[in-house]
């Protein structure tokens, strides 16, 4: 079977057999089948535990091969020492696809690390792959599956998570990314690359999130990821940098961290793009789901606060973008509107034409950024603007934004000031738009959005 | 006059002029009277306006040398053409406390450098110093004072702002933090060592935020910075790194950015902690008001993912932390927890002490806390949470939090789950823990309280 069809056993089975279902159900009661139910996914479910004939008014089987039906997912749910009998028995009834969601495996002792060797052997020799161990398994918001014994928030985002751990599957503090997941945990089995191969033409998916702890199979993993970087981009976080990072990687999923030196360079060499906090993926999926491609690192800003334009240009020094040298059609456009003693430029500093030479907001504001957008030298803008009080229409900014959508160029915002959350909840709506919480985070998103476009261009 | 008694004349005037008050009143005038009004500034107050004979009720004066008492603050918010006169007015009327509004001048042309000069000149002959130009003026939440053209949100918090802008007084996007603050703007005369000497004694103020473009009077500034640190903790953002930001700098308030390794050099030997954003700011700040101090590099880390726990020990290599080794006592404490395959230690991962081993959250938790804190060789702790779903009693993290006061360490918290806005409000009103939105903002707030330990025992 090939990799994509073997993902679609794990990502879109018909029918899901949960072995060691739990007999508690209710909240909080971590039971994989109660999740699925509330989830309404529209498969088949077969509960499998010997010590219930029901669970959820669910006829439950002694054994997956008490089971009448096909089964395309298993889901061994049970403590460690019972899952080689087991994957033995799923092999016997064909199912191909097996998700093994106990710890203490390689992430354990040594005997957890012979039985996960068990594990392998057993499923290879019977033709099926394993999901895990250590694992929540795979969610797909698209067909409410979900395999995770927290119960889950999904979204249809078309956002595709390949990780080592729940963590971003349960959510990260400032957003929802879950679309579709795949929580490798120990990756005794299935890959990173398997992932990656599943989301290579998933229509549902535009950017690929990893979290990785190690990848074993590297020059697979380099293969697959440099072709499907080429058709959506691949931001990857890789963890267990230090000594310490190492050892604990050990022990969480028995991987091996290897050299970051090692990851860095694969990653840049396949055109993934590496990310180093959570807030990173958050800031940087939000900016490829919503912005153009930045197609040069010319960058425009255009400011009510000196001070924030200024912390703009260092965070431009840290992440490689520069200043764009704007052209004598901006420049003059941009002059029309200064007190004599103002040299208006970029960074526009755009104050002074107001509160000084005393133009009005919105012919300031409009003829700026039109200016800036049309100037060839700008492939990306920055806007820094105040969040007036309400006695000032914030609905104003909103018409000003319409131009953004007549040129194919990114544009971002940092708000300050006593209404931020209103008019970024306002400009979000725009969908145009991007504001993000720092100016260093907003030129950072920029920055990825033409290294991306150097990496689809192939200019590296 | 020194320079505390000539600062209070800035931050606690009994009255103050407004030479070049507005006559337009109302939400969004700009008017610099109307916010004194507003903000029930309780001093006397003297508009002047040669084209007006009442603002909001009050008598204006057509001149400073109209009003009959005496004056301890002038505002003077004109054309910059119009500033050298008045000065020269108000030091005819011994005033000895001006803060001059105008832009252009530093920040400007020719011209604008010429008047400035002229202006430092006037005041110094007759006795009186500047503020500015190109400022908000001075912020004082103790007394209701404002002299910002922009109306403000002033909160008593113990933070005194140093800047050379007003950004920061407008509001930072995820909280206000203007307890006092003084904008130098162009800083033609009033400097960064005198607000810190001001700062030095105020029993108001606890932690002080500099925002520097560029530092005139270096030896001064070394001088009262290094004996100010020893007091009170003392951050700096200074922006302006690179030639772009350099160029900006200029045209923003005038000043010479400089080479950015020898402010770097020059605020680690005086004892000011350098930050790079502001969220930066927040942070740090936020860990001084609430946290003690670190008294050593180890760190404990109590998780509930173990991915989480990998990524804050990349981001303890990172700000130069270190992971606490347990002593034996510890350890035995955490040993009788795990399940037989799990060798529990630092980070301590309890999932499987509480899922796999049975035991129960609360004595989990809180003997894990506890035993860490008890531990000689954990100087801060960082506990990575799962936000429950609504059935598991958030009130229950409550009662196990307790246990921190009985420690003089820091611990910080960071969240991720479906719950993290109602379990982070919880712990905030605890107030004995902090709350970051990101595993590197957590840990970096930490190692700052660390830093701040060093400076103060003077190992550096």
């Amino acid at each position: 079977m090939n990799s994509v069809d073997q993902m679609k056993l794990f990502m879109e089975p018909r029918s899901v057999a949960i072995i060691g279902a739990s007999r508690a159900t209710g909240p909080g009661s971590l039971n994989i089948l109660q999740h699925l139910v509330n989830a309404r996914f529209a498969g088949r479910l077969y509960p499998v535990n010997p010590n219930a004939r029901k669970i959820l008014r669910m006829k439950c089987y002694p054994s997956v091969l008490d089971v009448p039906d096909n089964i395309d997912l298993a889901v061994i749910s049970t403590p460690r020492s019972l899952v080689p009998q087991l994957v033995e028995e799923c092999t016997r009834r064909a199912i191909r696809a097996i998700t093994v969601v106990a710890q203490g495996l390689a992430d354990g002792d040594e005997e957890g690390k012979e039985l996960q060797s068990e594990i392998v052997r057993i499923a290879r020799e019977g033709g099926s792959r394993i999901l895990g161990p250590n694992t929540f398994g795979t969610v797909n918001a698209f067909n409410n599956l979900t395999t995770a014994f927290l119960e889950l928030e999904m979204k249809k985002v078309p956002i595709g998570i390949i990780a080592q751990t729940g963590l971003f599957f349960v959510g990260l503090p400032m957003c929802s990314l879950l679309g579709k997941g795949i929580d490798l945990g120990n990756a005794c089995d299935i890959e990173f690359a398997d992932g990656l191969e599943y989301f290579e033409h998933d229509p549902d998916i535009r950017v690929i999130l990893l979290h990785v702890e190690g990848i074993r199979e590297g020059r697979r993993f380099m293969e697959v990821a440099r072709r499907v970087a080429k058709r959506k981009p691949i931001l990857a976080l890789k963890t267990g940098k230090g000594d310490e990072g190492a050892r604990a990687t050990q022990s969480h999923t028995g991987s091996l961290a290897g050299k970051d030196e090692v990851y860095d360079a694969a990653f840049k060499q396949c055109g993934v793009i590496r990310v180093n906090d959570v807030d990173e993926y958050e800031d940087v999926a939000k900016a490829f789901l919503r912005l153009p491609l930045m197609k040069g690192r010319g960058i425009g800003v255009i400011t009510l606060t000196g001070a924030g334009g200024i912390i703009t240009l260092d965070a431009c020094e840290k992440y490689n973008l520069c200043l764009a040298k704007l052209s004598p059609d901006t420049l003059s456009k941009l002059g029309a509107l200064a007190p004599p003693w103002q040299s208006l430029g970029n960074p526009a500093d755009i104050w002074a034409p107001m509160m000084i030479a005393g133009h009005p907001f919105d012919e300031v504001f409009s003829t700026t950024l039109a200016a800036f957008l049309a100037d060839p030298n700008v492939h990306g803008l920055i806007i820094i603007f105040y969040a007036f009080s309400p006695e000032v229409p914030i609905s104003l900014m909103g018409g000003v934004l319409k131009v953004i959508d007549r040129f194919e160029k990114p544009v971002v915002c940092w708000l300050y000031g006593p209404k931020v959350e209103q008019l970024a909840s306002m400009m979000d709506k725009t969908g145009n738009i991007v504001v993000y919480p720092t100016l260093d985070r907003a030129v950072r998103a920029l920055s990825r959005l033409n290294d991306y476009f150097q990496i689809i261009e192939g200019d590296r």
